[in-house]
């Protein structure tokens, strides 16, 4: 299709919920681009979408997250799961795209047709995840992924923001890669559903295993509380993953039967329905925030004649008083 | 002051000018908790301000960014400079505070009237450094330091924010913390006024001056652009900071003289301007966005009678049409 061309957007749309490979990666581009069709795809998606099992995958750097990611695919693919993959970069904020590295990891997924492997560089100032994010994970809902992997960089926010947006949440940690105070520094104690203890064949991975259960020591959980399990493995051998799994499969049900799964769900939409909102005036903010009038706001500061907030009121002014 | 009082801001103002240690750490604490008087302190504040030399420091964890932050503000200290620090850390958004590290590093200065020491965390949801950094900014800038010191950790977007913030940005690196790879993912490459390869020491650390001078290589560079030294610096033993001060001044007056500085505030002035206004766009849909409204929009979306554009629709006619 020539790039100029205004793609047909209900066709796109009946083709990737068939599992048209090519269909859910242009779609996923213009998700990601925020294209002017971004309304109409998500509302030809809705109907089709919110069965998948969303699964975040989180750890810092160098705990083996891709390696991790594609292990557990294969184990998903075993017990019959199809599956998608969303690798949100949150450190490539220039690159306006995704690293090779996290591609190569994943080649072995890339003749089934039953995986969808898609990285994202997340934007700077367009809110991380908060967007794009979620409605790249309704493309491939539609596409009858039943399980969907977002795996994130954990440092910083995302860690967080993906554990809002996952049903389950599994953290990534590994020997040699710092310790206790690193994971509590990290804010990950408050977000695992599930903790992985990778790089299990190196010394130390016990310890950071007995680590963790101090930390994660139930003071006063409720009894039908979900227990997070801390697991081995070796993802590069894949030891330990199909354990992993079952659990992801386990996390899932107990979510079910215990009404946190729509929970979970219905913050998610209340969620991405604010994050919609709040682009929205973000973008009014933008189209009244250029040219002259913006720059003699700056100035009046500047020039100390005025203050950041009262000049904040003036565009404020003309952003709610102006139809758009 | 007891707890509950409503601080007398004016007071607070007239302290901090004149470097009353605590009323400045009293007016960065309001800043930071969105105090309903940041408004008063901010007008209060920004006659005064406007004069401070901002430089940011950002790097990969553990390179030893806290350890030459604060043998920087022993040079720039031993060249009269009144100095403040502020130490932004993204990756403890559960804290609500700074951690203990970074402030033992910097206790050398604890008893310096002339330098101010000042851990922020940054919040979640809020926009990281966009909106509470600048203000605090200011505090430390009508608190007559001349130079202000941005500490941040360099992953995901802080290391982008604090250039966006900062008259001159230094990037940190060190040898044995990844290769040239690493430097380039991290986006690093465009924001560096001055780079600086820490720990010199060490093995590697002529190899990675060579390779980032190769990286940086001027391409098309205009012939009056300002070009990024690469220094050497051992900062446990202060070694090479003095040259470091040194180039922060020369970037000052090179920024100075060639009009950059006066541009580089008007935008963060404009970036402030549009954060405050965003923050309350972003106030009003988190007060029409509770209770049964809200529930019933996400309600609606999960039953597949609406979509999320749809109820952000809703949502956002709510936030214009209401007086708030």
């Amino acid at each position: 299709m020539p790039g100029g061309q205004v793609p047909d957007v209900a066709d796109l749309v009946e083709r990737a919920r068939t599992g048209d490979a090519r269909a859910v990666g242009r779609l996923i581009t213009l998700v990601e681009q925020e294209s002017p069709l971004l309304r109409e795809i998500t509302a030809l998606l809705a109907p089709h979408a919110g069965r998948a099992h969303v699964v975040g995958v989180t750890g810092a750097p160098g705990v083996g997250k891709s390696t991790s990611t594609s292990a557990l695919v294969s184990a998903l693919r075993g017990a019959g799961h199809r599956v998608g993959v969303l690798a949100v970069d949150p450190s490539s904020p220039f690159s306006g795209g995704a690293l090779l590295g996290d591609r190569i990891r994943m080649q072995v997924h890339a003749t089934d047709p039953d995986v969808f492997v898609r990285s994202m560089a997340t934007r700077g100032q367009l809110g991380g995840l908060s967007l794009a994010t979620p409605q790249a994970l309704r493309v491939l809902d539609a596409a009858g992924c039943d399980t969907v992997i977002v795996e994130t960089v954990g440092v910083g926010q995302s860690e967080i923001e993906v554990a809002g947006l996952a049903d389950t949440t599994i953290v990534l940690l590994a020997p040699g890669m710092g310790d206790g105070v690193q994971a509590a520094k990290a804010g990950i104690l408050e977000i695992g559903d599930i903790y992985v203890v990778n790089k299990a064949d190196r010394e130390g991975a016990s310890e950071v295993r007995r680590d963790l259960r101090t930390m994660l020591a139930p003071s006063s959980r409720p009894t039908e509380a979900w227990k997070p399990p801390i697991l081995l493995t070796t993802a590069n051998t894949g030891e330990g993953v199909d354990e992993v799994a079952a659990r992801v499969d386990a996390h899932h049900r107990w979510l079910d039967t215990h009404g946190e799964l729509q929970r979970r769900r219905a913050r998610r939409t209340r969620d991405e329905i604010e994050a919609i909102a709040l682009a929205s005036l973000r973008s009014r903010l933008a189209r009244v925030n250029v040219g002259r009038d913006m720059d003699d706001l700056a100035h009046s500061v500047l020039a100390r004649e005025s203050d950041p907030y009262s000049a904040a009121d003036v565009l404020l002014e003309a952003v709610m008083h102006r139809d758009t």
